[in-house]
């Protein structure tokens, strides 16, 4: 499992969700409450949207709370959108290319949970990634694997139907081998415009996933877990949903995997 | 505060007390239960004896738990006397050189532990440390500034009385800075011949130390925690305590720090 | 390209290959004479046999010549066998995971050299790796692909044959690109029993090889360069060349890629 | 020995002197011309000024043309005003602390150059690091140790004559040891508002220093080596000389060491 933290608005300083909160990002990366591994400490990343398409990537192999870099550049970058992500392994390496978010061209993703028996079927997931993508497969993980085979789905026409599609092929690869699909996906991605994010499970361990909207920032934060124990204003989002964060909007509807692009 | 584990008797691998037993060092990275500091992450180090009179080394910024150099090592390297450490930083960087063991010529020495207020008298102990091992002064740790300072004081002849100067030299620099020395030191050291430790505090918070004989394996570990919960056999040493193991022998003295030289 | 280095015989400090000789290992890594890539420097890697089965493994992302571990590891630890590697990227990420020797069960294997136009047909080769192997399959790089190939085709009964049927695949997988195959192959590998090199080039441009018996140490050392420039006794290996090298023994027979597994 | 660029001027893309000119500093950090060390591939730093005065900063261990991240950050960061260096290391540790940039609170600073024979007198250098500014020590090069000096020394009110005394007082360490001084010394240092320089050398070898002026870019590079082979206008510092590049203006004196406060 693993946390994460995402931010669409006005332009803000990185740390004013990563570091500075009392139950920041970094925070949650040695202590989170709401999942099973309260140390998230096998490399983090942040991915940030400025003058150009494509984002800004940060990805390093230590504990976030001991990367003085990080601490530099989220004390002096602003961005209008960004993810951010610490991570605990679930059996892949400790190395940049494991760590989210994973960007290609414009678009950045990053995952919080896991494809239950993935080892037995992950060379047939590589074979998903449509030859377009495969150049970007750096690394071993099921979460950079799903985001290229949503890319080959159409991820930028259709983000919902592309996900559903995604999704669908991963849960039958594991049918394929005979067994039933356990999957975990709370994940956030973004082409720079617009934020999205997906709270699904196959079972009822959905990872869980909050939003909030600020006034004094004129932004939204959307994230694992609240970055203030105090503080008013966290929506839990429902298991199965699909949420498009645009601007102040917030358009949620539910998530389900599904085979077929007619059913986009 | 940071915890450490160290062996002694005939030849191991190292994975028998660094990974495998059921609390071994690695999961006390993870979660330590007898020290504030429950995750332990901040670098690790590993200093073994072998045919040469000096030991080596390996050292990484990683959590122990996510290194594949060091599950390697560890389950391919023998040794009849090692040391380990996982490391919580109490302020200096994640950095190798600030990572336990440290190592001279044969000496090595890891520490459990902090010197309250270092950083207002750090610049004086630089000085404290011989010019003669100042080019071994590679970090910024109080733990490294400890050991040269006692290598200066005679640790080769005289182990018990070179630590009770250094140390005493340390807790007099806080006296000249109008401060009441705060002390906490759980240290273990090695010529490669003898294995030595140190459990002191000024304060009532020494961090914890234990050691247990082997029949089975002919050795003896000396540890921050006990390596099993559910083994007998394991003898906490009692406060302000200087040990000396040699072989299956252990001698355990009396430590306080003493200024004089004559008081050895 | 890459440098590496191989030995086997009386167990010697790894140093008196990797550090010590005038144009050691890691000297090539700073300045290599006899390849397109003078500075070697994304990293290394370093597999030793020592009483286990399985070697040791120790590779990191640093240039070799500034890693304070290896300097130490390989001045302690002695062999009787061991492969080294520096590494120069021909376009995968500088992580652990792409750093030789590769290392699976008892296996251990280095490449030097690489696969022209390995991006375009990289997804195809990740579905030449059984799935009894793929867990394995740890990074991207055409090595570690070619050496679980190879696995997949018995090694382990027929090193010649299945390395003459792994290399023959990846031609092929070319071909089917309606590429010309563009391969150089200069390997080593090794079962922990005897060292397997091979030399091979679809053009003139097969990497350096040479080998070395010293009298002195009762051991060969096998290399992409003399370790020493004004030493005699190197002995270079003809192109498309596979070597066996047991004790003292050598035997050097022809080496073709061939599909058929009668050819074996 | 190393090298460096800085530049001063309307907002570009950090890629724009560090990688994408032919002789961009990445190009450099793989094979320098213009001095004795081509391969400056221990460590690189990068310092940026934007919205608030102190600084980012990102430095890294692994060599400047193998990060994924300083490409990524490179493409995307804009700054008027920002330091990059890459680092050959003159005998200390391959460590982020030890990279340049050094950055204390506004100020930024990095150094191409050496102190002859300073292993001789660290531990005095130490001491003549102001209390205020000894918690900024932590790595344990020379450099560090001249910037924090020159803090010391008034850099804020009078950059030229704090340098002046600074370089003096290490020139005086030497002697007290009874050793010529032999200092090098090209340096560029920064509070955000102007971009200062300093090219000296107690002998005949001080490292190069160009600057030109781009009407294009509205901007200025201050660089060890010219960016691009074949472009004219790049102008040659003169040794011994103190640079002060403010806007478009350019103010270049006499630099030499000088002991006396009075003197500034």
């Amino acid at each position: 499992m693993c946390r994460w933290a995402a931010y669409i608005g006005s332009p803000i300083y990185l740390e004013d969700v990563i570091c500075r909160p009392g139950h920041s990002l970094v925070r949650q990366s040695q202590g989170a409450r709401r999942c099973h591994t309260a140390v998230n400490a096998d490399g983090f990343g942040v991915a940030w949207y400025g003058e150009r398409d494509e984002p800004g990537l940060y990805r390093d192999i230590m504990p976030a709370w001991s990367d003085s870099n990080l601490k530099s550049l989220t004390a002096t970058l602003k961005s209008h959108l960004f993810l951010a992500h610490v991570r605990a392994s679930t059996g892949t390496a400790t190395s940049r290319n494991n760590c989210h978010p994973f960007v290609v061209g414009k678009w950045s993703f990053m995952h919080n949970g896991q494809f239950g028996g993935y080892d037995s079927y992950r060379r047939h997931a590589e074979v998903m990634i449509p030859d377009e993508y495969y150049p970007h497969r750096k690394g071993a993980t099921d979460s950079e694997a799903l985001f290229l085979t949503a890319l080959g789905e159409g991820l930028d026409g259709d983000p919902l139907g592309a996900m559903r599609r995604a999704t669908a092929r991963f849960e039958a690869l594991a049918r394929q081998r005979g067994e039933t699909p356990h999957v975990r996906l709370t994940a956030a991605f973004s082409d720079g415009l617009k934020l999205y994010a997906l709270r699904y499970a196959s079972d009822d361990q959905a990872p869980t996933l909050f939003h909030r909207w600020s006034d004094t920032r004129a932004g939204r934060a959307v994230v694992s877990e609240p970055l203030e124990s105090d503080e008013t204003g966290w929506l839990e989002v429902p298991v199965q949903s699909f949420c498009v964060f645009d601007g102040p909007d917030v358009a949620i509807t539910p998530f389900l995997p599904m085979a077929e692009r007619e059913a986009a």
